[in-house]
């Protein structure tokens, strides 16, 4: 038997789609989307191609989300293949995106295709969310195409994004949140001046100490069954002219939390002002906003989700939420409940990324069973 | 009247003696000493020119200390004078140097003179030490002579420095002390991780601040009657990648002590070392010893500048300890009482650097009322 989707993931690894660009990826999938009654719409904004597909016009929406951009080859003279071009070498399919995530793309067009010819007639809608910059500065992808659906109030129900999540065994883990992600770029103010004379000076080290100190040792939150606790840390911090008899005038510091759903962005910042006023410091603060946490607590998609690794695969999954960030930071925020299951992602931005062969018909037949448990429970 | 320093002062300033050249000022100065008796020993150390002269045998030896050498010219379309052609222009001596300190040696020397002509049986001995290595690296200078003299057991019961000791009129301050400074160089170790995954990194800053907090709040000594209580100041906190989601490996900590003669730079490090232990940081220290303090309190040597001063300018001095180092840390580990009298340090190693040329003569009389105070007391 053939294996349609390592065909499918071949095709797509062969166009050089490094971000912003899709280079056809997409046109690809939409043709084979087209042949099976999805209607098609192509969001282009600025740099970023983006695609909305969809199949019905009921709830409730199954949407499959995915990029079709890929991070740079790196040093193309350490691959074993030309990165670009895919290479089946004993059970590995070779080449830049077949783990991260034209594998993953491949799966759900397959998938697709074997449903619908099973299940003309599901209930609600199956819908796909792809775009080209998801390894980018995500500005113009998911974000965009999100609000455009909003805009005309258009839901998404379940999303199963094709992230690679899997450790050591095809759908070993899965995501079922992500904690959110909150830095601080600190300057503390003091008065510069010479070690001799320290009366003159103001030192903010020794002002900001004590409350890095606290900082540094507080509780968050307890986490939850689904997050860790919130965790705080100072990733940088600067100050001093190099010399040994300066006393600097000031100090940066820049820390990072990723927190929890027990907690909110707004709660941490307060609570760091606090430290920092009650320790009587002068200072500036910025905050970047790198994304707002999510859970996907117990619910049909999760249910779904973990039913058809077992019934596929034989394992029990197991959700977690650690781990860095992905484009379902921006679905979940609508209301969606919002899933990550992929290949293992042991190569992903590695040279020499590759991706299991008979996990891609393995995944193919994950997706196609969490389609047939959310759109046709009458049949299981 | 001739002004016989003035002149002394010009000839030296025409002498371009950048560190560590003395481009014949010694031997300029030695020539009118031996003429009055003093037996002349030159000693050269590598690059550095070095002068011990000594009138008489017996104890106790007054020694004026000094240097020949001067700080670059710096930007020299800034100066209003060619830096090296001794300029007068109204009241003050315009030239590299003229302050720091050739003024000063000019005025011992004409000093000297005077005395002698007038006490040519004074009793003790009169000594000069002068190098061509002061504003350098202080190690061929200075330091070398004292080690000649000590393994030859030859002792200097009281030195006069010439250092710009004064800050609005000539005799308002002199140094007889200085603090000892000690710096160290910290390096905390932990262990570098992502941000996301905080149970696998040991982030060193969070583990230093409450260490550094406690250093910074911390009571060394209440100095004493002639010195402020020993200062800790941090110059220098570096540690992190740039990145917001990287824990650092490690911190770098640069800091410094100004500390008083009620603790010892051994005392010190065994309290910075008990904070750190108590903290369980894992760390690297290295130690820079940049002097140790002195101080010459009450005695002959102060007794007798304070009443030169007061002779001579009817100004009440201020002793004071505080400001930068001189040579003089070299001398007073020997025992000698060591005290800096000199002209206003407003132009030192700046452009346009000057000395009031009544200041040189005012200068001369107390430098020979010291001579007198100290090795002719019957006269008194």
């Amino acid at each position: 038997m053939t294996n349609a989707t390592l065909e499918l993931a071949k095709e797509l690894i062969s166009r050089a789609s490094v971000t912003p660009l899709d280079e056809g990826c997409q046109p690809l999938m939409a043709e084979r989307l087209a042949k099976i009654g999805f209607d098609i719409e192509s969001m282009v904004f600025h740099d970023t191609t983006n695609m909305w597909a969809r199949r019905g016009t009921e709830e409730p929406v199954f949407c499959f989300a995915g990029h079709t951009d890929v991070v740079p080859a790196g040093d193309i003279s350490s691959w074993h293949t030309a990165p670009f071009e895919p290479t089946v070498i004993d059970d590995y399919l070779h080449g830049r995106g077949a783990a991260d995530m034209k594998g993953s793309l491949a799966a759900m067009i397959v998938a697709t295709e074997r449903f619908i010819e099973k299940h003309p007639n599901h209930k609600g809608s199956i819908a796909y969310l792809v775009t080209s910059d998801e390894e980018g500065p995500f500005i113009n992808g998911t974000p965009k195409v999100i609000e455009t659906l909003e805009s005309r109030n258009e839901k998404i129900t379940w999303s199963l994004v094709g992230e690679p999540s899997s450790t050591y065994k095809l759908g070993d883990i899965v995501k079922n949140g992500r904690r959110g992600s909150l830095t601080g770029n600190l300057t503390v103010r003091g008065i510069q001046g010479h070690v001799a004379y320290p009366h003159l000076a103001d030192n903010p080290v020794h002002k900001a100490a004590p409350a890095l100190a606290e900082l540094a040792q507080m509780h968050w939150d307890n986490g939850n069954a689904f997050f860790p606790p919130t965790s705080f840390q100072i990733a940088n911090i600067n100050g001093g002219t190099g010399a040994s008899n300066v006393v600097p005038g000031t100090l940066d510091v820049m820390f990072n939390f990723r927190y929890s759903t027990e907690v909110t962005a707004e709660q941490l910042i307060e609570r760091v002002l606090n430290i920092l006023d009650a320790h009587g410091l002068e200072y500036d603060i910025d905050w970047v906003f790198n994304g707002l946490p999510f859970l996907t607590g117990e619910g049909p998609l999760l249910e779904a989700t973990k039913a058809a690794i077992k019934d596929v695969t034989g394992i029990e999954t197991d959700p977690q939420t650690t781990g860095g960030t992905s484009d379902g930071r921006f679905i979940a925020p609508t209301g969606a409940q919002v899933i990550e299951l992929g290949p293992v992602n042991a190569t992903i931005h590695k040279v020499n990324e590759c991706v299991r062969v008979s996990d891609l018909e393995v995944l193919a037949r994950c997706y196609e069973s969490i389609l047939e448990k959310l759109l046709c429970p009458e049949t299981q």
